[in-house]
């Protein structure tokens, strides 16, 4: 194997930090907006992602009127109610105590959707999973989350919010799906675990858990290679 | 605002370089099986990945064997002749050029579910967005996907199968929904371009065509920010 597309050990250690120390951010944005030149690289890298069919279905809608981002706080504020009432009463108070969003305090939000209707891509690679756009989208969104935390961007996605509601506000015609609505901006600090671990709302998994080897049913076991060369 | 959780400008170029020279691999997978310690970075990455009420619904089977590489390598032909008869002459011949997938050079395959079975998340956060789950584990395919790039390890995303042919050869439960199935690999070389772009499939938008402005009926134009001071 040649080595000249490998990454060096540093470039490969500033990629598993931008992974691993990636976090949904919900509190702790600062009042200054973004430098345009750092929301552009950040948009850039979400557009490389890759998409089915090269169709890029991705579209990136920038929100910074402060009227906008207070109406969709209210759309948050209505599906937050109406989530917390189906906990029994102890992770009822948990669930109100948890900061799940910080829409106000960040200076811009920006909302992704999946837009299906152009024929870029000639449909290669959907028909027999329909789902692929919305997935490219996301991926396009965790692309974006990556960069952010390189450049010392915080970025909350919020899901608690109903989608019907955010599109009539956002002027976004009913045949595009919403996928991502993400409250950006600079933090000065990332946590070091996620906030629902520490509040103790849950816990994270051990990797071994969510592994399985050749089978759904078959728990993961080591590949049968007797020497590894260290690297 | 603190500069310590910054990247220095190495570090942010070098998460920039695994974004923008990631590629869907479909071809020049080398033989040899992948490290462990390889195999499970890559793992690892995957599974830091962002997800809806920290509920981890991801679930990754790796698959080696011979025999089920084949079986899937089927199940795709099955897929690839379904899917070409919808284009007109033309075109289909240009898509049976195509090297839509390396499942039988990939000395290793992972399959990429979606389980909702577990409380785990106390379904925070899916409510009003029940696509959230499904979401979250397309963002670990990416963690992946980059983190395989940095490695020098391709990655191919086959959706041109059928997902119920798929879960029934991999025992994957009826409610568990499949997202990705990858092809895994050593490459000694990335492409400067997306093949579909190479072949003439299709062509890659400009960014700006993908961005908007406060709605999505608005086009994007930059922040009223005067001065930008250099960085």
């Amino acid at each position: 194997m040649s080595e000249n597309h490998r990454f060096s050990a540093e470039e490969l250690h500033a990629v598993y930090r931008a992974i691993r120390e990636r976090r949904d951010v919900r509190s702790g944005f600062l009042p200054e907006p973004l430098q345009e030149s750092t929301l552009l690289r950040l948009l850039e890298a979400a557009h490389c992602a890759p998409s089915v069919g090269l169709m890029q279905p991705a579209r990136f809608i920038v929100i910074r009127a402060e009227a906008t981002r207070i109406a969709v706080h209210r759309v948050f504020q209505r599906a937050n109610e109406a989530a917390s009432a189906i906990y029994d009463e102890q992770r009822r108070q948990l669930y109100g105590s948890l900061k799940l969003q910080g829409l106000l305090e960040a200076p811009q939000h920006l909302c992704v959707v999946c837009d299906e209707r152009s024929s870029q891509g000639h449909g290669l690679g959907k028909q027999s999973m329909p789902r692929m756009p919305a997935y490219s989208v996301a991926c396009a969104v965790q692309n974006l989350w990556i960069a952010g935390r390189a450049e010392g961007v915080g970025v909350g996605w919020v899901s608690i919010l109903d989608a019907e509601e955010l599109k009539n506000l956002l002027r976004i015609p009913r045949e595009v799906e919403l996928v991502a609505y993400l409250a950006i901006g600079y933090v000065d600090q990332f946590a070091e675990r996620p906030d629902l671990e520490r509040d103790g709302w849950e816990t994270r998994r051990e990797l071994s858990s969510v592994l399985r080897m050749e089978y759904f049913d078959q728990p993961y076991t080591p590949a049968p290679t007797p020497v590894e060369p260290g690297q």
